[in-house]
């Protein structure tokens, strides 16, 4: 009732254009009567809008199909070699690379070591040179791409992909997008890492799901909410803060400040921290064997292991930890009611019990409905599929900004 | 890039012609010419459009404005009583029903107490008749009612209008939109209580934000996010049950089933519940005096009163509700980065002291960041904004289905 949208003849001839690529996309190799069909546009629509793909070089003839009866069809496809995104997932530990074709097929992916992120424009130099030697790489290619979305965890700016502030990283108040973008000869978008894990996660599994809470349960805890196929960002981008939920009234002080956050209690490093407390404290026990004695070196998967191989206190620790997410999580339920949980991250790794036991801590404080239609799955838990979800992140924006070069 | 939106000449025509009529419904009396600017359409457009509107008796002519030079133009503005929307409040203690004209103006409000909710047919056919009986007293304007939009406590099933479950009815899968939808010469829409208050208390307020969280803190305690100025409503409509958010892993039980729910230990029934234990195990006391010393007939009020007048136990109870409220709050904020808390509900009415305890709560749990932008305040707190919420609902869908006798 507020607003005035004006829906001029631009805007119409935009949309088909864009409705027609799209069906070639998903469903080229088609004709352009299938394509009228299809996109429920008149075929001499169709013959202009075609015309001008196939002229800009965004589509391709492969000839005459064939046909039962009459003159057989021409068949066009989209062209996968048209354009191409980039996606990068800064992680602590690793820079991960992912290029994607118009097709949205991966032609390169790449990883190296993160290392020292300081200072900050070194880095993003560094950023920058890693990128561009990547793409130098794909041959003319290079020159097609429209742009690179970055996965950032911490709090990101929406708008200005300005990073707020990146526990991960010990950055605060860097213009990441704007500093990146000003090095690179094409589009940067700057993203939240859970919120570029959802959109992928989220979209892959078919679009059935009205929506997904996607959880990252890693060295730290964060998550996003996926309505539809559109990323709820919140009011600044910053929302999926889960592993600040507090989940114990006075618990464990939180890299955050406060206490008794989620993370605090059972994330990657929470695991890992209490483990260390039992090995400096006690005797001989799984969890000593595997780190060597040395409690310092202590990982969350190491306390999986000691679990599975029958160590009493890794159990109580693992428990513990599933508990907690599974109260945090039915928090997140109770006020968002999704229809899918999926849930990545370092700690999913550790075989299907830990799905099964956070299912269960759900079960204990999940507001009870007879009629709840709720799944609740791992993801992926693919190496690159943070990086796919910058990809995309980016290819949402071009797509709704009308940004294709088509 | 996955869905064909066809933008074909009757959408553009309705979305013209619901663009004017929502002009002149904020804006009139206006001129044609100052519509065709304010809606970026061409002057004949509006001469057409107004045409019909003025023939469909939806827009009024007033004659002749000022003009300093040239012809006066003719001013025209909706007509308020062209149809009127209903909504319907089914509160435990009160039936509330207002009437509002095509402006957006309440021309009747009425109150009930709601008795007994049993049988549900019965219930239902004394809710049809108390509509009927309040319409029939409107006259003539009673026959161009285009529906009525009905708020209740509890989870109901989104598209269906089927309460799932209502603790406060004591209902369980009672079909009320198709039942009274039935008995009624015109459209039912049946919305979670919550679900109506938020979208009355956040579009009252102008659309400057975001996303606004609205809590309803009373005798249970509920909530709802608006993105924009739409409702997001869940997958299954039944979003915003932060009263169950688990803030005491193993505190007292609640009436849903589990332990520990915000519910059980800050909602005005578990202030009261608590005061009774107090004042019955206890001597002398201002929550005593109040309730006649049977702590039965305590209520949250009383403990307010109370702690008002020093009463140190009612003061611990308070301040112990706020730091709960805080703490969920603070998850909710976490997970959903709103710019905007409403703070509605009985609890709400015992002055600013508690608002800014639970400001002061939140600042205890919540994320820290320079950044934030959040506003925290008290809703209005009206009487009749649940139900104004409903006849909102009923109006936001009449509009998105061009459904307008215009």
């Amino acid at each position: 009732m507020r607003s005035y949208t004006k829906v001029d003849k631009l805007r119409i001839a935009q949309t088909n254009k864009y409705n027609v690529f799209g069906c070639l996309l998903r469903e080229g190799p088609i004709n352009r009567a299938a394509i009228a069909k299809r996109t429920d546009l008149s075929v001499p629509t169709i013959m202009a809008i075609t015309g001008e793909l196939l002229e800009k070089g965004a589509v391709r003839s492969l000839g005459k199909g064939e046909s039962s009866a009459g003159k057989p069809p021409e068949m066009l496809e989209a062209v996968p070699e048209a354009f191409y995104v980039a996606g990068v997932d800064l992680g602590r530990t690793a820079v991960r690379l992912v290029v994607n074709n118009a097709a949205a097929r991966e032609v390169l992916c790449y990883t190296e070591a993160t290392g020292d992120p300081f200072p900050e424009d070194v880095f993003i130099a560094r950023l920058e040179k890693l990128i561009r030697s990547r793409l130098a790489a794909l041959g003319g290619a290079g020159d097609r791409v429209l742009g690179a979305g970055v996965a950032m965890p911490g709090l990101i700016e929406s708008g200005t992909g300005r990073v707020l502030i990146s526990p991960d990283f010990g950055w605060k108040d860097v213009p990441l997008q704007e500093n990146l973008g000003g090095k690179l000869p094409f589009r940067v978008l700057v993203r939240n890492s859970n919120h570029a894990l959802a959109l992928n996660e989220s979209s892959r599994r078919g679009d059935e799901y009205k929506a997904t809470f996607c959880v990252n349960l890693g060295y730290g805890i964060g998550a996003a909410l996926v309505v539809g196929e559109e990323l709820y960002s919140g009011a600044g981008g910053t929302s999926g803060e889960l592993g600040h939920s507090v989940v114990e009234k006075n618990g464990p002080l939180c890299k955050c400040g406060n206490s008794g956050c989620l993370e605090s209690v059972a994330s990657g490093e929470a695991i890992a921290r209490q483990a260390s407390t039992v090995v400096a404290h006690h005797g001989r026990s799984k969890m000593a064997e595997l780190c060597g004695g040395d409690p310092s070196k202590l990982d969350a998967g190491m306390v999986f292991q000691a679990a599975e191989a029958g160590d009493r206190g890794a159990q109580k620790i693992i428990a513990a930890a599933a508990d907690y997410i599974g109260m945090g999580l039915s928090t997140a339920v109770n006020v968002l009611d999704p229809d899918r949980v999926i849930l990545c991250g370092g700690l999913m790794k550790n075989g299907p019990s830990f799905l099964d036991m956070i299912r269960s801590g759900m079960e204990d404080h999940i507001m009870p409905r007879s009629d709840r239609k709720l799944e609740v799955t791992a993801g992926t838990l693919e190496e690159f599929s943070t990086a796919q979800g910058a990809c995309r992140a980016l290819m949402n924006v071009l797509w709704a900004e009308r940004a294709l070069p088509i």
